[in-house]
Parts: structure tokens; C-alpha cells; sequence
């Protein structure tokens, strides 16, 4: 997860891209690539997934996305918080509780994303079977 | 969509999805997370986004992703053909000539992906004001 952050502001530019209008991906320094990167990282990506499905305290997502760490769950959701993909509520109760939740944009994105999880799941079968062709390719040499 | 899988049988021991028709991203050993991963990691999507707009010799390709280190693009391209979303061609010249191109599965895999990354760039201001509120808050305690 980047925790490395590049900082821009108004003043200092320091996009990689040629302007506000354009912003690219494949322009190394662009912020374009970091948000992208925090959208489509292992443990941000299945974050948003989970989100879709609703509201859900810091320890139900972290039974929703099987395996990840608390220490990567919460890099993931600050990332996504930061980049206004994903609303942190801090309820005042006693105890404290907090809810993450998909922001509008962050619900738009991660539609976007679900689409393409339900295709790659979709065709597991068929990369399945491209493996087996090409380890037995690779083998036979 | 959220549900852990715990289905592990001799037939299929390292899937952790239930069976070929429910692969599931969210379930720890499935396989479909590994192949999503080599979809939306750093040099996996740009290089299916460069991909999309043609066939590539390794240096062209290289250029294209911005930043990419050698090895790098190397291991990108080997997971991607072994996942049958990139065909590798290698030409009987001399010197031998290896070209990179989508298969269809990969097209409509990287077809899918390039909207994803049109509309996080589409939206980058937004994302932007989002990191700046972010950090004016975080600064401000």
C-alpha cells in the first residue's frame, strides 16, 4: 500500500500529466497511477468489493476480506478514505464505534471494479486451462 | 459475493472456491484472486492497457509503460501468457523477433480494466480535493 505520498497542491503541480483534463495512467508521476493503485491493490480491491454490499465495522470487513491483516485493513481504508472513496463515521458511543462505508465516487469505482472481478471469475476455466497448457509447454522443454 | 470458503476437496485442493462454477476473489486460496491480482497490479494493468492498442515487441512495450523495469515487465508479460490473457509470438528472423499481443480473453479483460482506469482519471480532480480536505483535517489535530 503507497504510504508514500507526493503531496501536490495548487501551487506545486506535480501531476506527470499535462493538465487537469488530462490525467494518465501511464504518465509515471501522475496521481492517476497511485488512486488506480489504491483501487486495484490486492486488499484495496477486495475492500471496496466487500463495501459494496453495505456498512460494516473495522472487524466485519476484516472477516469479509479473508486473510488481510489489521495493520494492511487499516492502510487500505485510510488510503481509500483519503482519496474520498470510502466514508469513515466515528459513532459517539461508549464504546466509540466506527463504520466505513462507500462514499458516491467511491461507489461508481467500485462498481466498475465489480464488473471486472465477476468477469475474471467468470473465465477462471478458461485461465485455468491456459496454465496447464503453458506449464506443459514450459515442461516439456 | 462475501462468502468465505472453507470447501477443500481432494479433487480440487487448491482452489478454496466450492467448485468451477462459484470462483470467489474473496475467498482466500482461490485462484481467481491471484489472476485478478496479475489483471490489476501496477505493471499488469498498464501493460494490458498498452496492449490494447496493439502489438508490441518487448522494448516498444517497455517504452509504453513508463517506469517499468526490465525484469519487471518480463514477469508481468510470463504471468499474463500463462494466464492465456497475452499471446507470445516469436518470430523466425534473425534476429529473432518476439511481438506481445492480447488473446481475446485478454482483450476483453483489458477492455473491461481500461474503463476502470478511465474512470479513476476521469475523476482525479475529485480525487484530488478529496486528499487535500483529507490532510487539512489530519493536520489540523
Amino acid at each position: 500500500m503507497a504510504t508514500e505520498s507526493t503531496a501536490e497542491t495548487a501551487d506545486e503541480p506535480t501531476t506527470g500529466c499535462t493538465d487537469d483534463l488530462a490525467y494518465d495512467v501511464f504518465a509515471r508521476d501522475c496521481p492517476s497511477r497511485e488512486a488506480l493503485k489504491h483501487v486495484t491493490d490486492r486488499w484495496g480491491s477486495l475492500t471496496l468489493g466487500a463495501l459494496l454490499d453495505g456498512t460494516f465495522r473495522f472487524n466485519e470487513l476484516r472477516r469479509r476480506v479473508s486473510g488481510v491483516s489489521e495493520k494492511m485493513l487499516a492502510q487500505t481504508l485510510h488510503a481509500l478514505e483519503r482519496d474520498g472513496l470510502v466514508h469513515r463515521e466515528a459513532q459517539q458511543t461508549n464504546p466509540p464505534r466506527v463504520d466505513y462505508a462507500l462514499t458516491p465516487l467511491g461507489h461508481q469505482v467500485a462498481g466498475q471494479l465489480q464488473m471486472l472481478i465477476a468477469l475474471v471469475e467468470d473465465r477462471m476455466p478458461e485461465v485455468l486451462r491456459a496454465r496447464e497448457r503453458y506449464d506443459a509447454r514450459h515442461a516439456a522443454r
